[in-house]
């Protein structure tokens, strides 16, 4: 009996010690209630809901026999609002519906279709007739590059030309729009390359002919060969470790990142926690990668704080300033023709990431609307470059010397995308400072030109390029890359403040100075406010939460500090540049609008500029006080040089969004220096 | 006899093998017969040599009862074509002179002394009569720095501020000019801050005082003490790990840099060689780091090319923005007055620099002439921070993939000088691609006024700067510094090159584009063609080898890609920056002068810019097709937040050298992808 009493007892004190145990986790751990690492909002379509997209699209609304194509498929964002409220409190409120955006192109008419993933249904399905065409796929640019081999012009031109056609490749170049009012085709060219010897067919243009194809069709509907040029040749255009030559070099020793305990990084689904910071990284076929939610954690307030609701690369704008007839069109839009996110490359463990870098895969959607894995889409390592965070030595202290130094260690998510040529390294980089830089890497290869000259002497005309090689002439061009930042400084509500820096003349003989410079602010209150080019006045740009201030009394803010100050050089009334209106300023801000998402509008291909940033911004709506977003414009001018053959150096820029009053004082003082050195290794 | 004669045989044997094994030597290692590593016409001055002046100078023409303080000591430069034709052929060539140049302050007057360290004597001493004094010396500044606490005016302003007078520390302030016409003494303002529970002194000024100091004497000559601000509080200004309080962190993983190999690089005394690259690192008290006679291997012509001749950071210019009485002549040289070699400190190991990094000792001469080591005054080590020097991944090509990835390492030359208050972290970098970039980060401590004010709030007057905390304002203030690169590009000879890119329109209808950009090259004739303030045209900026050219014709050339566009906003008649006129540019181009060394004068202390690099240009020389100089400015504006407070997280700019048309082609394109995996390591 006794036994038995205590037997029950145990039980019971089992049972209770298991309670106590479920509340203590039920309290110390609310993030398991907290949605499931899996389902974040902000997620990029999973294989998953691509193959559900498919199914519900082809299955429900669409004729089965119609003929249809996915140019687009992505996460319709959840509503901002809604997406905020959530995540402050998924336990009351309600979780923002998940649901895809989709243009299709079925019969040869756009749709856009919203499908709802959670109800398995199309909520609209609308039909767009206006400017312009989506995203170009991958696979119908390889049905328009296969067609010239077997076109019997093409063939003459080829066989004319003493080349092997079998060494031929192709390549489609979307055509832009120059100021006809006829709806266009969907058209692109197609110019070809020879290969024969070497894999860069960017270094050996065949000049002179061009292919027009109708991509709908997909058939040739037009064809010119205007002028020979010799193809440049392959020598020296090979840039594959196995092609080289002696003598290599130069040579290294070798070099290596080690982090012993493994990196200090955590990745749950897309959502990433490093030092201070924690943000969600996701992806998109259009635009690439998309940093949001990245918020930073104060210790003062024992809090996380948001800084960057969502960044991203909005639009890309390559405007080619060579005149002649198979170049003048040549002004691409890289995200809303080609696909900044399709075009994104799987990157090489030790060469494209160093060691402790870890990597996310990514998923595009085939024209079929079949999920396609892009392995290794992203890495996200810690970055010690040796730089120094921050120090100082005190010598003024008589008898004693104080140093105190700490080393810099960042985080990056990179990804890299190939447009054709050019690769673009797309860096999003998180410092415990609190800054977020941002930089962008230009390498790959050239868009040249075949010409007859061999030497700079016998150039007489205008030849928009420099001779690069013999018979290759590197085109003068620009890359712009408008990104979108929706920076939601410790909430929505901003202002974007230009701190003026003006020179001041002291006339009164106040003091033996006769001039100083004194910050002038101005907060702007309308879209034309905002709208800057850099270099012509000298200030600093904040974005400043105007109902939150320090304790003495400033308001929290992030700095944008940013390169070179580069704009477009095309007159405004030009075709190109009116559909790349967004790059007339290099600073425009919006209030939020969840449709305002591509710089270069939605239907960016043959699009006639009428739904640009640039427009958007003309209803010059009030921006003081409201939840904003700032349009920042960086750019490359490109004067080719000899060393950009047969393949470039990495060419970068960037910018840096910094706290300013932000913090009550520097938030790395209290760090702690690491142990910089290595343990034991054997090679 | 048989064996004796065997003997012989083999003795014999042995002669001749030694002699042959010597001539051996001899003709596959000339270097043997090149300088010796310890004796570079270009070495910074040894001890030895700091000994020999002092003794050379004391003894022979100075009598020694007179007061002689040694203001600056440094390698009277050789003269660059004698030692560059020594260089290329040092044994039929005489070795350049080994000279130093002094000034000293011999009873109260500044003599310009040269010795000849090989002869042992005093080549010349003149008496300098015009404006401005010498470099501050380290002792008399912490004899001026004394003098308060004995003063009984200045004890008295301490007491009533009920200020304990041991925890006073003072610092020294140059005072400028401001258009007086008489000959000034020789006099600093001394400057007082508070300890009393923490180093960061800077954060505590004692403000409303200023004590006048004859620093010849030493004496003080003046006092003031115009108005009482409460001194800021100790409490969040102390930045030591020790003084920290939790919580501590963000907390990080460790992270380090690992050569399994050891570093690729070879320092033979101040010479360095890596990849590529070879080039010679010195020290000067007044300028710092210098790179000299920099060239690059060039696999094509099997042979290195020179690049620069000397490139360094030939002055600084600080200007505060404040007004008050206290405030408004901090217009600060830190070259010319403090000295930016002098003012160098030693680097921490694993700190200030990586694992990987080795250390150079250099070594500066006190006010008596005797030399002070500065242990681990440079380090250099090799970067791998996870960038990409070039790739490409290939698509294009039916039915292949083709991926060649490089990755990004480079070789770091690093001096950090802590000017009082300012730390400045200088960097020179050589890329294996050709590229020299220059970067300096700013941190330490902001100099910061005391003011009544504990909110923003109660400000209604101009205060010149950002409350950072209760009663500390952080002024205004510009960071310039000019540096000096005596570019040789494949010679001696070469020309600057303004390749403005100019928007052209398409007004003929001959072309469906409206506009273009072209480029439109200027070579600058005169200094006044190369005077260039940045952001105002769209330019590249060249400078080339007008004499030699690529095979396909273009002129060997490095191109500047400058920063932030930063200059100087204060009104040119302002003494200030009358002084400082070389920042009125961001550009200038002057004929090589061996004269024309420090932008802001041999005289910087009281200047009245009678001597600068603006004054130097006004004689409009001829620069093309000569040895120039390129002069640029890059800049800071300092608008502080309160980020910077107690201490300030650096802050970095730069700029590029990148070849341009100098290589036939890409001149790493033959690198060999290197092993980036790490060994076997334990903890």
């Amino acid at each position: 009996m006794l036994e038995s009493f205590k037997d029950i007892c145990v039980h019971l004190l089992r049972v209770m010690a298991l309670i106590l145990k479920f509340l203590f986790l039920l309290y110390f751990f609310p993030i398991l209630s907290s949605p499931h690492q899996d389902d974040h909002p902000l997620d990029p379509l999973t294989p998953l809901e691509f193959d559900q997209i498919r199914t519900i699209i082809k299955s429900s609304h669409v004729n089965p026999t119609l003929n249809v194509s996915f140019h687009y498929i992505g996460l319709d964002d959840p509503d901002k609002h809604t997406l905020l409220s959530w995540l402050s409190n998924p336990a009351t409120t309600t979780k923002p519906p998940r649901r895809a955006f989709i243009i299709a192109r079925v019969n040869h008419t756009t749709h856009e279709i919203v499908v709802d993933l959670t109800s398995h249904s199309i909520v609209s399905n609308q039909i767009y007739t206006g400017h312009g065409y989506p995203l170009l796929t991958f696979e119908e640019q390889i049905a328009a590059d296969m067609l010239p081999r077997s076109y019997a012009p093409f063939r003459t031109s080829i066989s004319k030309r003493g080349l092997k056609l079998e060494e031929v490749v192709c390549g489609s170049f979307t055509v832009g729009w120059y100021g006809s009012k006829d709806k266009p085709k969907r058209v692109v060219t197609v110019m070809c390359y020879y290969l024969d010897g070497t894999v860069n067919l960017y270094m050996r243009p065949i000049e002179g002919i061009t292919v027009w194809v109708d991509l709908e069709k997909p058939k040739i509907i037009g064809y010119r060969d205007r002028i020979m040029v010799p193809v440049p040749k392959a020598s020296g255009t090979d840039y594959r470790e196995s092609e080289q030559k002696p003598p290599l070099g130069p040579k290294m020793n070798r070099i290596t990142v080690l982090q012993p305990d493994g990196p200090g990084f955590d990745i749950e689904g897309h959502a990433v926690r490093w030092a201070n910071w924690k943000f969600h990284v996701s992806f998109d076929a259009r635009i690439g990668p998309i940093i949001a939610l990245a918020s930073i954690y104060d210790h003062e307030k024992n809090d996380y704080r948001s800084v960057l609701y969502r960044g991203y690369v909005s639009e890309l704008f390559v405007p080619y300033m060579d005149l002649t007839q198979e170049w003048y069109y040549r002004t691409f839009f890289d995200a809303g023709e080609y696909g900044f996110g399709l075009s994104a490359t799987s990157l090489e463990p030790l060469r494209d990431c160093p060691e402790n870098a870890r990597y996310l895969d990514g998923y595009i959607a085939g024209q079929d609307g079949i999920s396609v894995k892009i392995a290794n889409l992203f890495c996200i390592f810690e970055r010690y470059s040796g730089d120094i965070m921050w120090r100082h030595t005190e010598l003024g202290i008589p008898g004693r010397v104080v140093t105190e130094v700490r080393p810099e260690v960042s985080l990056v998510v990179r990804m890299v995308s190939t447009v054709g040529n050019y690769d673009y390294i797309v860096d999003w980089e998180f410092k415990r400072g609190g800054s977020i830089k941002a930089t962008v890497g230009l390498t790959g290869l050239l868009e040249v030109r075949g010409v007859k000259y061999t030497h700079a002497d016998q150039i007489e005309e205008e030849v928009y390029g420099t001779l690069l090689a013999e018979n290759t002439l590197g085109a003068h061009h620009d890359h712009f890359l408008t990104y979108h930042l929706d920076l939601d400084i410790d909430g929505e509500t901003n202002s974007f403040v230009k701190a003026n820096l003006q020179t001041t003349k002291v006339a009164d003989n106040s003091s033996p100075r006769k001039s100083y410079w004194k910050v002038v602010r101005e907060t702007a209150k309308i879209e034309s406010d905002a709208r800057i080019r850099l270099g012509s006045k000298p200030a600093q740009l904040l974005i400043v939460n105007p109902h939150k201030k320090t304790k003495v009394g400033n308001p929290f803010g992030y700095r944008l500090i940013h390169g070179a100050s580069v704009g477009s050089l095309l007159s405004e009334d030009d075709y190109a540049q009116i559909r790349g209106a967004f790059t007339n300023y290099n600073i425009w801000v919006t209030p939020y609008n969840k449709s305002e998402k591509w710089a270069g509008g939605r239907y960016t291909d043959q699009s006639h500029g009428d739904d640009t940033l640039a427009m958007w911004s003309l209803r010059n709506r009030d921006i003081e006080n409201k939840d904003i977003v700032l349009w920042y414009t960086l750019g490359f001018r490109h004067v080719p040089c000899q060393e950009d053959f047969p393949l470039m150096p990495t060419l970068s820029d960037g910018f840096e969004l910094r706290p300013n009053n932000f913090f009550e004082s520097n938030p790395v003082l209290k760090v702690r220096p690491q142990d910089y050195s290595s343990p034991n290794c054997s090679s």
